[in-house]
């Protein structure tokens, strides 16, 4: 049986082929996929044809994709917990689950991770994917395939404000106000922080952050950020300032916006290795820094807030695209830097 | 100057009369009190002259109350946080600030706490009142007094949902759908619980429970909860169990309810000192069981909470009586077993 | 190849007979085993040819021992880790590594774990271990396969201290004296803890506890225990309690010896499934209960805390026969209650 | 009643001289002192007039001293925790017991302290010091006041080592083995640690670390550290790695030495505020930075730790002074860089 798939045929050029559907393991299922998100690195992959050190063997087609959920085609015969027809997120790292990371529970630093789309390992744009039955986790009637596809990111920003250790009532700085910003605010609320102020430079995001529950934003580009927090803080500074920016600017920013013995998380990677950064601060207000690597145990807790209401992740979709029209997904994500937040394939 | 006071005269029976307003000290404010709550500690030392092991003098005339907010009138010379016309929440237990408890941050556990309404310290159930500057906390402009009188109990169930370290996404059940059972579900709720599950006798309550955001209700006179429970939950059980009912039929019940690994949260007391408990669920499961005595630092995060919309705190409010009436009140707060969940009385 | 292996053949009855080494897959290795524990779990299949709810088939020979350690004698083509002369402790439950308990760290809840003498899966009783690589355990060159042994029944101790988060300065009281109260001990020791008081009714494990660095040890037969820790604790009570006896009777005393704010951690299984509990002094004294079900992420640590030192495993041998004697060590085992704590089979 | 108390009279200047008694308050007690630390804060002062942001005032004489134990040899009316005669530490910061910070547990962050021989608060050296009951903590028998004066340099290693909340088993690196390093190294030993390595420039202080208990040392000015820390380590890292030299290089160093997922413990602090760091490390690793701002709710702790003899404080004093001698003491802590670790002076 064959199926379509999209590959990325060198760099900003999206290609869908005729390629066969996948046989599945006695453990796995075969799920017929219906949202493939596209995400940061699926964009610096196709533009660039690397993302941080990893690279893109641009002499053969690569499939991109990571964040995906679709319906059980077909099940293993040693598969238990699920059912054709059940709709399915997938988490797309396979863990090794004998690592000491992975036995004690931090699976997302296990070495021999094998992650969808970071190469060599190939992508999700395609129809059917075989996968293992305990990475596919069910939806409840409530959550659609799409929010389904949205766990993968609104994961990261749920880890963030685990790491965070975001209490309710808290006040929060999240500094950017793109996807990963984004889902961390509504990871945020979720968690019950009280105030959640939003910095960045570019309006049409924070007017975004604004419609998702911001408390407060701050347009960094016309206001000065370090001034506006304190005035919006009382002069307290934030219990939790999450950095989602990667900038060495905004990195440089968090000791002055967390309050005296507050946390900051660090969430956004930056380009640049080194960062002159202000210890004698972190000293001084005995500050804790997190950071936050993908994240690990999340799907089935994301999952169930969406469900409850608690987090509304579809509307952070600005864009969809149908399959066949995936070149204009991926260039639309390469080149509108104002209004997208989070664009979409819809396989089928 | 004189004030009006409401004070118990033996059981059953409540008098109003002209007492002096208190001088205050240097940091000491007076606050001209608003609301009032009555508790169930307030019922039983009026019906019966004693909760637990603490007795009232009935030879004298007491004053109950200890849930109260109002608006600064007055403030003492080295008082630098608050200004008259601020309106405060009032956290009525003062504490030594010097033992291992207080230091450590378990100023619960104080064995010198001044707790209001605890004999022999008078409760506030008046007009004026003097108290320490930092237990009286500053609502902002938009959390009414009458939802600030509502803090103290709100904050035992929010101190409950943080000894049960609810997570977002959790599983709760809550057995009791009084009033610490409903504080305690609307404090999972801001903490982002993903499915909460009531059980109660009386319909009216579980309704209530319903309305404030329960996301199924259990009549435990008419279903078997366990058997509802393990359904409801697709026979994991629940990540954490709070006990709110203070019975041995339901605390008994806890091990069978909580999930492998998980948490039973005790918050209500019983009449009945040594109750039959299955530790063979305990060991077998690797539960934890965690109480919860009173609250500590929970009223700034409980004010904001109310303040961002995450709890709606006034919604637990059935019946409010003024100053004059609070005989009414309190036999009201006695004689209501159905739809009395909450009782207020405004002051002024 | 052929080996020596030692069965249980019905009750109180050992014998060795020939069986076929095993052969190795590609992530496993070879393990020739040097020394094996008799574990209280042990001796009750032997003796009553059940433990808790678990039987073993009686019309079979059956194999006991999960304590071991030994030589790797040969290592299958995927084993990286591990070489020919390798020292290794072996943990000897192997789970799924897919489930939420394994993929969270608590793998030790993990519903499909197979236990080495948990029938109906085989002990080690024998010469030669076909093992997963990545339950081997690398012994440093300070450390002996005797030792290596050891790890296992430490482990539990170790995982206790840990459940009870044991702070270094820490008062704490051990209820019981037998193998599991004395490697609590060993690993309260190592955590720290300032004073450690332990109670037992047999003289003969109270100087061993003496020995192996008790502050105190209370023989409860013969002196008021719960006056005795009252006094030894200058009325204040213990940070934590360790209940390792499983009886009804002193897990019933826990609430009474903890202090204010304290923890009790239940580590002894009883027999008596429900147990009456003052749950008066949980609530009143905010007291957390922690359990123990095995062990989970130990076996490294542990290893390390006998190689620096700070922990003389060893010390709690007190019988040791060749395998040639297992029916002696496993007859020793069942009726010396007053000076066997620990008896090991040297295999080879 | 008069007493000999000794001060700076301007920079490298120390002179005794007569000054009164003081009187004690109702919940104080006066303490007859026996011994007083010098602290690298209190070399600061006397050398440079500074430390950090604070400036002694020079125009008068300035009384340094706040690491001191002593016997009581009066009690205020309201004490009854202590005795005349009492051997007691004396915790030096004094804080509000109100603010936020106090109440929750965390108050070393208390903006209101007033701590001993920060300017412009006086010292201890002097021969009697009125001091709240409550931070003066009785030492047992077996604990002398020499020892009790050195808890409160402990308390910082002790709290480090809870910052970084080391486990019994786990590797560390300690970098910078002077005072702060050796009290860290005592204190992870105490909290069980496995593999303690120190580095340091000076080998008299390195011999120092062995001496105390370090399993590898590490002279930085001779072999690569990152280098040979990978070697001890098995390539893998450490667990917790401490900073304690306060130096550009070896913060800039921290996130090569700590393995993947562990914790960097910033307890020195560096004159130098912004530092180059390499937060590519930090994301990629998942790291976890926490940082010691002095100590909090260690006393107590930390002096069972000296009593249990899980620590042996008094082996880091490698000089000792009379009061007489005070000048020499402080002449001797300015200028011996090489073999002096820590100086006392013996009061009387």
């Amino acid at each position: 049986m064959m199926q379509k798939g999209a590959f990325m045929r060198g760099t900003d050029k999206m290609i869908v082929k005729e390629i066969p559907v996948p046989e599945i393991g006695d453990k796995e299922v075969l799920v017929s996929l219906e949202y493939v998100g596209i995400c940061g690195s699926d964009v610096h992959y196709y533009h660039n044809g690397c993302c941080g050190a990893y690279k893109v063997d641009l002499s053969q087609d690569y499939m991109l994709g990571h964040e995906c959920a679709g319906t059980i085609a077909k099940i293993g015969k040693d598969v238990t917990s699920l059912k054709v027809g059940d709709k399915v997120a997938l988490e797309p790292g396979i863990t090794c689950g004998k690592c000491e990371f992975c036995k004690s529970g931090h699976y997302n630093l296990c070495p021999d991770v094998v992650f969808l789309a970071t190469p060599p390992v190939q992508g999700c744009n395609e129809e059917y994917m075989a996968f293992p039955e305990d990475m596919c986790f069910k939806l409840p009637d409530n959550v659609s395939t799409k929010e389904g596809a949205l766990i993968e990111p609104l994961s990261v920003g749920f880890y963030a404000a685990e790491q965070g250790a975001v209490g309710t009532g808290d006040t929060v700085v999240i500094l950017g106000s793109g996807c990963i910003g984004l889902v961390t605010l509504l990871a945020c609320k979720a968690h019950g922080a009280g105030k959640i102020i939003v910095a960045d430079l570019v309006q049409a995001r924070l007017d975004k952050a604004m419609e998702l529950g911001a408390t407060a934003v701050i347009n960094s580009g016309k206001e000065d950020a370090l001034a506006k927090i304190r005035e919006l803080t009382n002069g307290r500074g934030a219990d939790v300032v999450f950095e989602t920016a990667g900038s060495p600017v905004t990195i440089a920013q968090t000791p002055f916006i967390v309050r005296r013995g507050g946390t900051i998380t660090l969430v956004g990677i930056s380009a640049q290795e080194e960062i002159s950064f202000n210890f004698a601060q972190i000293m001084d207000k005995e500050i804790t820094i997190k950071s936050v690597f993908r994240y690990k145990n999340i799907y089935p807790k994301a999952i169930a807030a969406v469900s409850s209401g608690a987090i509304n992740v579809k509307s952070i979709v600005t864009h969809e695209f149908d399959l066949e029209h995936i070149q204009d997904a991926y260039d639309e994500a390469v080149h509108n830097k104002t209004d997208l937040v989070k664009a979409v394939v819809k396989i089928k």
